[in-house]
């Protein structure tokens, strides 16, 4: 703790949007307000592209009801960007720092974006710049480490998990086998939450799924789906858009090159996984090989609107989102320096969560995976991710079976 | 009008779900209720298939609670067919009707399913066999002749207007080029309800749109992608599964011949256009080629999550897939011997609809088309149908941005 410097603040938001991610940038801003912050709020265009650029927006007099809609506004507002920012690039952002005085630095983001926020933190100090330098979570991955959960992923499995329950009873009327592509790169969050909508004890997919967490093995899975088929007469099947083979090559990637297609990578070496159709495609024409009979099989990629469908969200992501952004404001004004705000589990009952400090690098690209031990045989999800995901997704549609 | 017959009703469920099918299920039941309707109500499992084995469900003695359960639940509670019955087919219906004896046939569905409900009607008549036989509205393709629109579209249309939403501000944050694949064979109001969620006067997405009433050139597509985006620096497009060259070859059965996959198709003879990726990803790579440069294009498909997500509806489109159930259960108790309810909307400036009777073969395998005066030179749709479609398909969410 020292004493809190004087300046300004901005704010950037960065990697792929979620539908909470402004309640976030709407938290710091009242965490500002709150902590009778005298400086002035910048908002950066496109993350660090804007901030390298001085591309700065002025959020201080925005006014309540503004910030309101702002929160519940999908999608990152200030724009993103997938930059990973070098040392030279860190000098073009603290010169237009200095030149605005700014002394307070909110990043909210994923894992790549909390480690673009350690590097730009270090070279700062580094170059005797001294900052309040801020990571706030977010990302539909559920995949930083030391954090019970995620801003953005609640929301997106809520979408994921209310998608599972319409097409599960779209495939109960038109029976066949079904496969759907939900994202997630590394970690299996996202896709596991294709089975909360799932009654226990009953016939309601998905039947199988397939998370980045278990190897693939794509005759595996045709065996798989064929015998569900058999014993019920259809098959609902969630799939990670990140599964890969045993040697780690993401599935989507191998296809991509089948068919003679560069392979996209950002500055991060993320290879291109969503914005595609082709693994979900893939997957229905082994499916179709396999069977070797005329059997309806579909195949549908969620896409995009997982992670910033209007007017859908969790309640409580919403209000986690936003909390993260004030908490991390309020540290940053009584002096702390530096870290990433944890959302973190309290013990117990009843749903209870926490907002800690940690370190940048505790977090910064680190990835957080799906415990194995929810995982069931590789091909499914046990009730314990559940009880784990029920509170923070919230209450799903009620529904009735003519049975 | 006659005396109505003395017997047993039976309903089912026919052609693609939607999120407010089970609404127009729940309305018959409450609609016979209400005309104190003597006899037993079944419910047909899978449409036809269930009326040819005899495999009916008893729905009489359901308590209210359950049956407003049942009306909140997307997708063909009773499971739904694409079968179109032959002579033969009939003959084997008209058996389990004598020995149930079932006088009052309702059929739920859309343009085919409305062919089916004559020919049934038709052919049981010719045979002897006296009946009351109703078709009751529903498609997401709003394409029924002499309807003003069709329950089941406006949840849908609800459900593309959100996610266009999401994606153009997803779009906004990480601007490059963006594809969205929208349901529709050969009528463009659901893809056309991209543009509701559009303020006027903005750079908002969608920018392009194209219908499968206006004649697809792939070349002009991508000139017309690269003329929006070399202006504002992105472009959000909305295509119809059912697009098509001049010579009427849906590019979606154009591209499966392409690839040497077989083209499927159902007892109508329509070309499988939903659940495969194939259009999409065809279209962006299309649009990749021609610019020749790293641009980042992405496609989605929206596939089945538009006709039967989860939780998401129009209150209106519930409400009068609802009221046109009860329609034509009171129309029939009244002694109406067949018909299909039309939801037509009173001239004014209010929006008020009325339920009207209309012949079975006004309406069956007719298909109603985008008025070509809504279409903007061929790759946009205009305000005229954004009047048309925003009372039925009700408040969007509002959206605040960083300008």
């Amino acid at each position: 703790m020292t004493t809190p410097l004087q300046g300004n603040a901005i704010i950037g938001q960065s990697g792929g949007p979620t539908a909470v991610i402004n309640q976030s940038l709407v938290g710091v801003v009242e965490g500002l307000h709150a902590a009778k912050f005298k400086g002035k709020i910048f908002g950066a265009r496109h993350a660090v592209d804007g901030m390298m650029s001085g591309d700065y927006i002025d959020l201080t007099a925005w006014p309540q009801d503004r910030l309101d809609r702002l929160a519940a506004t999908p999608s990152s507002g200030l724009g993103s960007s997938r930059s990973k920012p070098k040392a030279d690039d860190v000098k073009a952002m603290t010169k237009y720092f200095e030149k605005h005085n700014v002394r307070y630095f909110f990043y909210i983001g994923g894992n790549d974006s909390s480690d673009t926020c350690r590097i730009v933190s270090e070279i700062a100090q580094a170059d005797g710049y001294e900052m309040h330098s801020f990571h706030i979570p977010k990302t539909v991955d559920n995949d930083l480490v030391l954090n019970d959960h995620t801003p953005g992923w609640g929301s997106a499995a809520k979408f994921v998990a209310q998608a599972f329950m319409g097409d599960d009873l779209d495939n109960q009327a038109l029976p066949g086998i079904k496969i759907n592509v939900v994202m997630g790169r590394h970690a299996g969050f996202l896709t596991a939450a294709s089975v909360l909508g799932r009654r226990p004890g009953t016939n309601d997919g998905p039947h199988l799924v397939y998370v980045p967490e278990a190897d693939f093995d794509a005759e595996k899975f045709v065996k798989d789906v064929a015998k569900v088929y058999d014993k019920i007469g259809r098959c609902v099947v969630a799939v990670s858009e990140g599964i890969h083979d045993k040697d780690g090559t993401p599935m989507a990637a191998k296809l991509a090159q089948m068919q003679g297609h560069r392979v996209e990578r950002d500055a991060h070496g993320n290879v291109q996984l969503s914005g595609s159709g082709a693994l979900a495609d893939f997957l229905a024409q082994a499916v179709k090989d396999y069977m070797g009979r005329r059997t309806r099989v579909r195949a549908d990629t969620y896409g995009y609107l997982q992670r910033s469908f209007a007017g859908l969200v969790s309640e409580n992501d919403a209000a986690e989102a936003r909390a993260a952004g004030r908490k991390a404001a309020e540290l940053a004004c009584s002096g702390v320096r530096s870290g990433s705000i944890a959302i973190q589990r309290v013990p117990g009952n009843d749903y209870k969560i926490e907002y800690n400090r940690i370190e940048l690098t505790d977090v910064a690209a680190k990835t957080r995976h799906l415990p194995t031990e929810w995982i069931v045989k590789g091909n499914n999800i046990s009730e314990k991710f559940v009880e784990y995901a029920a509170p923070i997704v919230g209450k799903l549609p009620v529904t009735e079976r003519v049975d």
